[in-house]
């Protein structure tokens, strides 16, 4: 337990770095790690309102990690969902948005709504004793979940948590609340910008043979090589929003091209190439990351690493990454999926084509890479899989329920 | 000038308060008041680092704020740029990434590098004596930009600052760095949904005899009319992001009928309504505001106020709003603009027709408001002006620069 004046000093830290982390889990378990350290206790939970539920979103104990390790605690206390009642403690702080300090959880008196649930401690030998249980709520004050703190500790002994610890407890979980808002808002909108892309990306195939799907497996492909040749997070992030616009450019090509059931003619055919330009044409100029790339896709993802592809003809490491790795991915997807006009290709004789391309078509490297990983390709591939209703994208307009759709 | 104690105490509310706000500009006004009061001082300014350059953005004064009052301030010290080198105290700062305690401007020893301007000092009077003056870094230490404070106070006297100040200021900076990179995140990330909503709409207009103009104009109408019915500001918002995807639907429609020079025949007008349904059915289904919105707005824009629209045959307010907005807009919209086939009508004839249709095809009250906005309207109109070049959309396809496009 750290000394009040320093605590206080401590507790400026921690709202900087609470306010520097992006993802929500990590900041979940950074907030753990502060409350034990400055409330001096031995575990900690934390609980978030989803739809009317409390949500378990994680936890951290000293007991535990030391009996059995971090890895085997998470994996035992998974996420739960609990009803919003006053019949738990969680929930009953949630409800009432003010704190709770139970000294022991074996004496609350029999007058509370609240009951202490011993499953967990009955079933892995824990003996909970003192809790202390914050409200965590943003700058509204609306309740965004609940901070449960296990066990204070002194002199290695439990004891129950003091004025001062709630005193540090409500300015702490202030900063955690502010900072859990601010993350939940940015996973929103980068999950908005991604709900964006991809429905628009399949909007956009509406006039194709294509389906919806095919825009995800190409997606899950590229990403698939980019994380195995151990490009960085974020740019297997980047290639995997951007794949999916791959073929927009095809907005500017006539359905007379578009759809002509046989093979195009030479004059058709130059028309239908220009579909990569139009592509890097409607998505120039964007100070967007995922935009920029997506127009790099659009335009690279059919040149070929012999030079003879287009619209450039680059050659080799000439072609952005991000176009040779989805021209294998597209190209494999072509191959092995099911089309309106012809079956399915067995999958053996795809590989022969793709590996008859090694060089020419695709970068030797990335394809290495890519049939390497067989396993993760099927279980994309059976993930997405095509059903024959996917490819009547237009038979059910006019028989859906209007009244849903207005909601 | 706040006792230490209090300060610490108080720099953890501030660290609460920078981290709750969303907007930039508001985030460094916040950031500058809270500045001049826990330092003590008589006016604060901010500049950030933007493409290498330092841009002057906010500040605030006690003595300019009293002389001439706030907006005559902020009217006065409008934003400059100004070039990132050791010459200027910001920019040395900016450079050095540490900070400067100046007791006197006049006094600056010849040695350094840097140089008090005195410019806006000679120009309206006032004398800066003394300045402290940190970098704003993120958490990785990187610089964002540059927190002046200027005059310290004490007993009403201009005097130095202190360590004990300096020591406030650099947690306080700390603070604002990281609430600044926050925020900057957050309106980079609305941006980029706006980009990718924008710009595929504008793909998706692609086939069609609109312009990229008529997306933006309709948006900016369907906004005007919202925000002139006193609508609150996140619904102005995403009304005019919804809006773009109101034809969305379109990509459904196969050219021979949206591309079709005459008039539609019966059959043929059956079909191309249903771009109402498609865009819903491309729209539905998400957990994104904008999109849920514009999944209603696609679905809606047809409908008319006496019930003869489609596909519903809604009646009054039994439209959604968003719906009733955006048909106003598109409507006068399509009267206005020039078309490949039809020249633009005068704005009287357009004005004559929309008013005749008050209370059939429009709801009354959002067509007042509209029609008692023309001057806002008139300038939306002009801003986003169809010129010949934006109708032949894939004339220039072929002619490019693909090497500017592949960056």
């Amino acid at each position: 337990m750290i000394e009040k004046n320093e605590s206080v000093k401590r507790l400026l830290q921690v709202g900087i770095a609470l306010s520097s982390v992006e993802n929500l889990d990590t900041l979940l378990d950074l907030i753990l790690k502060e409350a034990q350290e400055l409330m001096g206790c031995d575990g900690a939970s934390i609980f978030l309102l989803e739809n009317d539920k409390l949500v378990f979103k994680a936890m951290r104990s000293g007991t535990y990690f030391k009996m059995w390790g971090e890895d085997k605690t998470r994996a035992t206390f998974k996420t739960f969902e609990m009803p919003l009642t006053k019949n738990s403690i969680a929930g009953y702080v949630a409800i009432t948005a003010s704190a709770l300090n139970i000294p022991d959880v074996s004496q609350i008196p029999a007058g509370e709504q609240y009951r202490y649930d011993p499953t967990f401690d009955e079933k892995y030998g824990y003996r909970t004793v003192s809790l202390l249980v914050m409200p965590i709520k943003n700058k509204k004050n609306q309740v965004l979940g609940v901070l449960e703190m296990i066990n204070a500790i002194e002199n290695d002994k439990v004891t129950k948590f003091n004025g001062e610890d709630m005193e540090i407890a409500e300015s702490f979980s202030s900063q955690a609340g502010v900072a859990i808002q601010n993350t939940s808002l940015t996973e929103q909108l980068r999950e908005a910008n991604f709900d964006t892309i991809f429905r628009l990306s399949v909007a956009a195939e509406y006039r194709d043979k294509e389906t919806s799907n095919h825009i995800k497996r190409v997606s899950y492909y590229a990403r698939l090589i980019a994380d195995k040749l151990r490009y960085c997070s974020e740019d297997c992030s980047l290639i995997f929003w951007a794949a999916p616009m791959h073929d927009i450019g095809k907005l500017g090509i006539p359905d007379a091209i578009l759809q002509k059931p046989g093979p195009l003619d030479p004059e058709e055919r130059k028309i239908m190439e220009k579909h990569s330009v139009i592509g890097a044409k409607v998505l120039k100029d964007s100070k967007v990351p995922v935009i920029l790339k997506s127009k790099v896709v659009a335009l690279a993802h059919h040149e070929k690493y012999d030079g003879t592809g287009y619209p450039m003809k680059l050659k080799g490491n000439a072609i952005p990454v991000e176009g040779r790795l989805v021209a294998i991915a597209d190209v494999f997807d072509a191959l092995t999926s099911k089309r309106v006009y012809k079956a399915q290709m067995p999958e053996e004789q795809a590989l022969k084509i793709m590996r008859e391309s090694r060089g020419t078509h695709f970068d030797p490297e990335m394809l290495d890479c890519f049939l390497g990983s067989m396993a993760d390709v099927r279980e994309i591939r059976d993930k997405f899989e095509d059903k024959p209703e996917d490819f009547d994208k237009l038979k059910d307009v006019g028989s859906e329920d209007l009244n849903e759709l207005l909601k």
